[in-house]
Parts: C-alpha cells; sequence; structure tokens
C-alpha cells in the first residue's frame, strides 16, 4: 500500500508550534506522507465544531487518507485513543465524539483501540496526546500497518447528538449548527428536505425573519439583502450578500431556521 | 511536462476547513502537486488587495506553477471563471480583476473561459467554486492538460484599476495601497520614481508630516522613529522603528505619501 | 545526502504572502525539500518566545532537517546572518539569540557566517532577508551543500537569557516564561527539578496562590478548577481545566510559580 494523505484537524491554534510538531513526528516516521492541515482553528476543546468540520471536509480526500482530529479536553484521563477504519479511509483521534459524524458518511467498518506501544511515541505525555499517540499511529497507517495490530476491537464509540430538524406539514424546523469564516450561517436542514415542496414555493425564516430564495447565488440578492441558499455543505445556509449573516441576525447555533410551503 | 507547484490564495480564512478541502481536491486528481499557501487572510471579498499580494508572490515561483487566487465575491453569478497562461506559468480564479496584475508581471499569452465540464468536479456547487472549478483546473494545468482544451479563448480579462502616482517638477505624489503584518505601510510609489532624484537628496512625507531616510534598514533610525525604505515590493514603504507605522500615522490605504527634492 | 525537512518560524504572520514565497524561493532551488511551519505567529520582532518555541520544536524533527527562523527587527543593520551546525541538523537566521536555544539541545558542531553570494537570491532587498539570504541557504543545505562553503567560521553566536528559576530549602522559585494557546501557563521549572521533593509532597502557587497537584491530566480535576502538570515540554505549566490559566490568574510571562515541599 503506498503512502498516503494525512489530515490534521486541532483545536491547537497556529500561534504555537504543537501543528509543526505533529508534523515532525509524522515525517520521522513516513518520510513520503503528505500531510494536510484541515484546520487548527476549533473553538479549543469543543467536540462538536470539529466534528462538524471534518464531517464535512473527509469526502474531498482520496480513498486511503488518514484523518486525524484532535480536541481533546480528556487527554490523558480514562477516554480511550482510537483508530476507525472505514470504506474509505482511516480516522485517529480520542473518543469523544469527534471522529463519529466523518465514520457515519466514510461507512463505518471497525474501530480499534490503540494500545500497542510499539506504534507510540515514547515516554507518552501527559498533555500531548497528538505528539505522543495520535500522530505516529496516522503514520503507520500511512505506512501500512494495519488497524488490527494496534489493539482490540471495539463494538461502538462516542456519539455526538446534532441537533435534528423537526417537520410538520407546514414545514422544517431547524436551527443554525455552524457559523463559517463569512458569517455563513450553516444549518441543519439539508437540501433533501426542501425537496419536498414544489419548486420555489417555500419561504425561509431566521428566528422570524424573512430572508429571500432559495437563490442560486450570494449576489442574486442587492448588496447588504439576506437570502437562503443551499451551500457547499449540501445544506440550507442563510448568508448576507457582502456583509455577515451573523452579525446581521445576532445569530449563532442554536437559533431557529424555518422553511415553510407557500401557496 | 513534470506536475507542479499549485499555490492557492483566498479569502477563506483558516477557521473552516474550505483550503484543506481544495487541496483534498487536488491531490486527488494530481497526487504528486506541491501545494503552497501564499495566503488565505485577503479580506473578506475585497479583490484588491487579493490582486497586490498576488502580484506581489507570483515572481518568486519556478517556472510551470499554477496559481489560483479565490476572492470570489460574485461566485454563482455570471462573472466568469477563466485560466491565464503567461510566460512563466498559469493563473486560475474568478474573471473579476483578481488575476490581472500578476498577468501582467508574469506576461500574459492567452486567456481562457473555463467551460468543459470533463474537468470539473460534479455537480458545481453554487458557492464553492474554489472546490468544483480552481482547484480541479489547477490540478490538471498540473498534470499536463492544456489551456486549449478548457474552453474558447476570451480577448480580454477585467483589470482593476490600482492608483497610479502623479509626477510634478517638486517631486512624486502618492499614496499607501497596502498595510501588511508589522503595520509597514506600502505605496504606489517604485523604486525607479527615485532615481529621478540625486541621491540623498530626498525627503519624503506622509500625511504631510515628514520621515526618516530614504534608509537602508529598519534599524537605521531609533527605536518609535518613521523611516522610508525601498522595501521587497520594490516600493518606498514607511515604516517605524520597532513599531507599527499604520498605528503610528493612522494611516491605511489613500493616505497620501509625497517623495519631494530638496536643495 | 537526499533531499530534506525545511521547518519555518517567523514572525511574518499569515496575512501577507511573506511565508509563501519563501516557499517558492525554496522549491526553486531544491524542488523535492518538504517544507513545515513551526509557526508564524512569534509577536512581531520578539526575538525571545520565537528562540523557545524553536527549542520546543527541533527534537521532534528527524536528523537533517534544516529549521529556518527568521524574527529579525534588525534585517538590513550589523546584525550576522548565520548557519548554525548541529549534531541533529541545520539552524538558520539572524544572529540575535533566536537560533541559541536551538543549538543547545540539538548539540552545537560549527557556526558558520552566510557570506558566499552564490547561494543568495540576488539582489539582497534591505527588508527581507528570510527571502534572499535564509530560504535559499536553507534550500542549499537540503541539496547537501556544506556549511564550509558558505562563509568563515564564527567563535560564538548570540545568546539569549533565559530566566532561570532559583533554588531555597523549601523549594524552589521559578515563573512564568511562555502562554500557549489554551492559555497554560509555562514555567522555567523542569520535571527533573520535582524530582529532589518526596512524590505527591510538593504544593504548587502562581502569584502566591495555590493549584491542585501536580496532577496526571487536565481533566484531573473539576472544570474551572487550576492545576500544576508536567507538559509537553517537559516544565511545569499552570492549566485551568476547560479554562484560560493566563486569564484567571491574569498571568504572563515573569509571573512567580513556586514549587515548596510539604510536610
Amino acid at each position: 500500500m503506498p503512502s498516503s494523505i494525512i489530515t490534521l484537524l486541532t483545536d491547537f491554534g497556529i500561534a504555537d508550534a504543537f501543528v509543526g510538531i505533529m508534523k515532525g513526528v509524522i515525517l520521522g516516521i513516513d518520510r513520503e506522507a503528505d500531510v494536510v492541515d484541515l484546520t487548527h482553528g476549533i473553538p479549543p476543546q469543543r467536540v462538536l465544531p470539529g466534528a462538524l468540520i471534518l464531517r464535512s471536509a473527509v469526502p474531498f480526500f482520496p480513498r486511503g487518507t488518514v484523518h486525524v482530529a484532535v480536541v481533546d479536553p480528556g487527554v490523558g484521563s480514562a477516554r480511550r485513543p482510537i483508530v476507525v477504519e472505514t470504506r474509505e479511509g482511516f480516522l485517529v483521534g480520542p473518543d469523544n465524539g469527534v471522529l463519529s459524524l466523518a465514520a457515519a458518511v466514510l461507512g463505518l467498518r471497525q474501530i480499534r483501540l490503540i494500545e500497542n506501544e510499539a506504534f507510540l511515541r515514547q515516554p507518552v505525555s501527559q498533555t500531548f496526546h497528538g505528539r505522543d499517540i495520535f500522530a505516529p499511529v496516522a503514520a503507520h497507517l500511512s505506512r501500512g500497518v494495519t488497524p488490527d495490530t494496534l489493539g482490540p476491537r471495539l463494538d461502538s464509540l462516542v456519539e455526538l447528538a446534532v441537533p435534528e430538524p423537526r417537520s410538520s406539514a407546514a414545514g422544517v424546523h431547524g436551527e443554525v449548527i455552524y457559523v463559517d469564516h463569512f458569517g455563513n450561517l450553516l444549518t441543519n436542514i439539508t437540501a433533501g428536505a426542501l425537496a419536498h415542496f414544489p419548486v420555489q414555493r417555500v419561504s425561509v425564516s431566521i428566528d422570524g425573519k424573512p430572508v429571500a430564495g432559495p437563490v442560486n447565488a450570494y449576489a442574486a440578492v442587492p448588496e447588504g439583502a439576506a437570502l437562503a441558499i443551499v451551500g457547499s455543505w449540501g445544506v440550507v445556509e442563510i448568508a448576507v450578500c457582502g456583509g455577515s449573516a451573523a452579525q446581521t441576525f445576532a445569530a449563532g447555533p442554536g437559533t431557529p431556521v424555518t422553511v415553510v410551503g407557500v401557496t
């Protein structure tokens, strides 16, 4: 098996050298690995945003990619370090839910506890398992080590609860689950949910305030106007042309968004 | 033609996984490409700073490099996706001016509309052409696909207006066009403009306030003092030793800078 | 000698293209180099934090790695550009102390002045030696150029004073030397200093306020509680479970931390 791509997603920020150190450890084991940053800007110790971003990114990498996610408030405690083998590649990180959403979209095959010390950096520190456990395991997987050699099989992994939208006769009642760099508000209402309504016969509102659309481009409305669009996550998102919907609506995760049919 | 370097310049920030996703798409098409980040910190939807930074960087990459620039407020609208072939390499992005300054310094050869769907990621989203159009086209160019296969030739591309300095008998009247991370103020007055004056017989002022120099090093003046220097862009820049000229002078793009001869 | 890994540590930030430009120069000389970012978030012109971060990272890279550090307030002045050959690899940067702490941990072999213009980018600018001196020299070292060809041997390099802890009969009196992204407070008290005390019979305080531990995991105390732990730098660090110790204690470099034996 050839060397792979290894992606990194953490809450480490980029002011320290934590991420660079993980790359040094990886390249010391697999000199041919290509390491790609997904993001290191997950808010400190916030597992759900990490899991959502990871899920949004993994479908766009080639088969065999090893994805490492370290948002790990329980580092050094009893939470388990795991590897998830999927139909498309591997997920490596703490068993606190950060891998669970990505595992579902990639097709879970098996879960292994990381236990075999031969594949860890020694001594394992109390505070930086990204360096001592997850980076070296990812590099060994990239070189062709099989998950079976890492430790015993586990029956399940910690799952995260993502808020689900509620459907009624009138429409779909969802909420914002993520705010991106542009202030666009991503919801838990999928494009599929819109398909239940006659085309162009829906009305979208956020926190009770109606917005234009769904439209086909941010620039389909005048500068400063609010809109709904099916964005790159495949879900309804609320945006403001040339501005920030998060600021305009003082909105964030939990803010209600409703799609209703109109006659 | 061997696999190339692909550079990325965007306004995507680094808190989301947009950039990582583009790299996943690229590596899925050209596993041998080396992807280099120029910056992802262009202020959201500000085309001119993006074009200036791109122009400042492209001369330092090897021949054959593919530069992708995505500052794209019109994504999904009628603005055209294009490839510019230059004497030194390729530029890929929206036709809104972001490529125009770099095209001029690299030597424009031809412009092609991106139209051939065989080289796009399907389905093309409404909001993320970086992922679905520009990244895959860059990777195909990197693998040796010729621009002629992408779509029809265009006669021109959208040009950006960069403020030009004004010359008088007394001197050159320019302005700040960019503020860098250190608060240094880069102007539109080139080193060449200084050559019209006898060496060491010029006086530089910003917003009417004189500064030292042009000097040969930031540290040529005492800590806290303001100076003019010909910096790495090859233009006159205003700096403060050990401080931020942007803060000291409350200055930014548009602030007037004057170089006059003294007797 | 095969192509190497080249790491970059600077205070350039990531809003401009300075770092990308250095990578372009490197890849133009050594197309096979793997360039790894340590961080570009060193506070502008602050040499000591740069030296501390560099020291914390270099042990985790494979033998032969070339580390470039550019925190360089004296660029263009009389400060010398140098290469340090160590037992494990090379250090490249200005001779202002930024390399000195890493040189000590990697095992200094020799110091060379960078003087041979054949290995520089011409013309050398007045303000961006990262691009014109340090990046090209690193790439030539990566390709196998020996330090001896770069310039004359130097007897010493500029050393930085890192605050040393003070020992008394009662305990060790140190201080915070660095604050990381999570607000954890890293001190100058090494794990070794704790070994002088009977296990579990020490009390740690910051600014006179006692904290729990030393503990074995951040999560060993309740959310919001303060603790001491031997972290990934191998020193005592002060943290707050699920929070920021820097904020909780309004602490930063220089804040006193004391470890005393208890009976």
